[in-house]
């Protein structure tokens, strides 16, 4: 499976977690399956930009934003990766 | 068809014009099917997020970046249709 999907699924996660929301609720906001949510944000199904658009907009982002919040992730993860490999040396 | 599929493949083909490149160029550089190519510019085909980002990258994008460009094109027809609607008042 693609990077993106795996952070993309954690984006999503992270996002409704810092709003309280369960899967549940996110899934209501975005008219979508909660099961596929699920499954999305455990990087197992691969979104569409409908998909994509519909979580954003049930956050409360525009699209660019979460995709935003994707960037920020995967830069943190390198940062660490970077940090790990200097201490291993 | 949703309008983010439409826009996304109208902000696809005006970066790839922008570049001077053909389909053909831009699907190798993807490494995507020419003719899905076509029918995601022409917003006959549903893009998935790793298929934006095979483009984005294509394009010496980052997929926000790619996203933003959609929102252009989008603010640019909100105003458009303004602009007509006031006409016809």
């Amino acid at each position: 499976m693609s990077n993106i999907v795996e952070i993309f699924g954690v984006a999503v996660r992270q996002l409704r977690e810092a709003r309280g929301w369960s899967q549940e609720q996110l899934s209501e906001q975005a008219n979508l399956n909660r099961s596929y949510v699920g499954e999305i944000e455990r990087g197992r199904a691969i979104a569409s930009i409908v998909t994509a658009e519909k979580l954003a907009h049930a956050l409360e982002l525009q699209v660019p934003t979460l995709f935003d919040h994707c960037g920020q992730i995967q830069n943190r993860r390198w940062v660490t990766g970077i940090k790990l490999t200097a201490i291993a040396c």
